[in-house]
């Protein structure tokens, strides 16, 4: 399973905090305690800076790339920041998203294909958000097709169904867990992430939600996850269901994780 | 979800003692927590008192039904227990359960046939326990084919795969997963169930193991399962997947469970 670790995201005040008053020590430690749970990207994200978030984004960039080896997660929907902050990562990076929307499409093409990097796309129209699996799967086929064909190996491909809130209509929880199926039986080699908070909105035991839909998600096929990897209770679940699905070879992962005592508070 | 629960079973200790001493009221009380904390069927077994397993599953069915309504599954590989079982109890119940065992599914059929009641069938061949997806459909497919031509309606047969411990050949997990979708998607009506705690047999942290494989066979379409429903963190488990795929109409199981306090431990 491929972890993106969430925590470095401006929404959260204490991370706010440590990028305005630059303390870049806070940020490597946020980054080194998700790299030891298990992260295979750090992603960053400085959204809430409006007007700023090029120049923070840049910083987040270089403040953990000076201290850490782990590929980062470039995360805006905002292509000019996604291309400052490429052309600082060293390495090969995660763009955090492109999608279909007209401008976000073209604007960013130029960026993915600047050099090699995984590109999450997500599964979001030209001006709508889909609600059914065809319309998801419809416009992830075109985003496949479209990428493919400017020069993306599928491999570098993360598609990202577009989580919604079952709370809002329960539909939404087989809709997403559906589209990642039909993506990945479809196109061999292609990845498919999705963050996970979204299905929970509105409902109380979020944690527990957004657990259970991550152990659903990777039966349906999902192999990458944008989480907290300093969750023990998310990381115990993703841990025990890898080695139900046969990704964990003789079972070590999660013999490793228990004799480690990751999985304490299970 | 249909839940059998599984806590009236000689082989733990104090279920073992309250049965030889005929402590009716202990036996009462354990039925009732399982029926409070949501279970569908009460689980009788006394297989562990050979030679007098069929007087003590008797007394079970009189002790039970004595003061609950809650229909009971008979359990146990002797015919003649569950003949003797199945003519004393009031109501439907579950018969666990036939399998293709030549001399055992001959033994059973005019048991299941006696009168309506539901038939758990396990995917246990002739003269060997299946290992692959194949095996188990294939025998899933005879015993089906078999009830279904005795008369036994498709909605009363609940098919068993057999879980067997990752522990012992990772590729396990995957093969009753997949035999659980592909019977359910072959047989419409038919219903799936398997007991969680084979599962995770030789591994450390079997409850998370086994709650995290509920939720994955919830996802491919299992719709029963024999498990402790008073074990809060497997019931939460259970509701959250409910809701996530769709089978809890305005996620109000859930909300209700959480407002009632049963989700405070997940």
């Amino acid at each position: 399973m491929i972890i993106v670790g969430e925590q470095i995201n401006t929404s959260r005040t204490r991370i706010a905090e440590a990028v305005e008053n630059r303390d870049a020590q806070f940020i490597v430690n946020v980054a080194r305690e998700q790299v030891e749970a298990g992260a295979t990207y750090i992603d960053v994200n400085a959204g809430t800076f409006v007007g700023r978030e090029a120049e923070h984004l840049c910083w987040l960039v270089e403040t953990v790339q000076s201290q850490l080896d782990t590929p980062l997660s470039l995360d805006s929907p905002d292509p000019v920041a996604l291309a400052e902050a490429m052309k600082l990562h060293k390495g090969e990076p995660m763009i955090n998203s492109i999608s279909l929307e007209e401008d976000r499409f073209r604007a960013l093409l130029p960026v993915v294909t600047s050099g090699p990097c995984r590109v999450v796309a997500l599964c979001m129209a030209k001006t709508s958000m889909p609600t059914t699996v065809e319309e998801r799967v419809q416009v992830g086929t075109e985003l496949i097709e479209s990428l493919t064909a400017e020069g993306v190996p599928i491999e570098n491909i993360y598609i990202d169904p577009l989580i919604q809130p079952v709370s809002v209509d329960t539909k939404m929880g087989p809709a997403a867990l559906r589209a990642i199926r039909a993506i990945a039986e479809r196109f061999p080699g292609v990845h498919t992430i999705c963050g996970l908070s979204n299905i929970s909105f509105g409902l109380p035991e979020r944690r527990l939600i957004n657990r259970t839909f991550l152990a659903l998600a990777m039966g349906y096929g999902l192999d990458a996850a944008i989480l907290d990897p300093t969750d023990r209770r998310i990381m115990a679940t993703l841990l025990s269901a890898e080695m139900l699905l046969d990704h964990d070879e003789y079972c070590q992962g999660f013999i490793d994780a228990y004799q480690n005592g990751r999985l304490v508070r299970a």
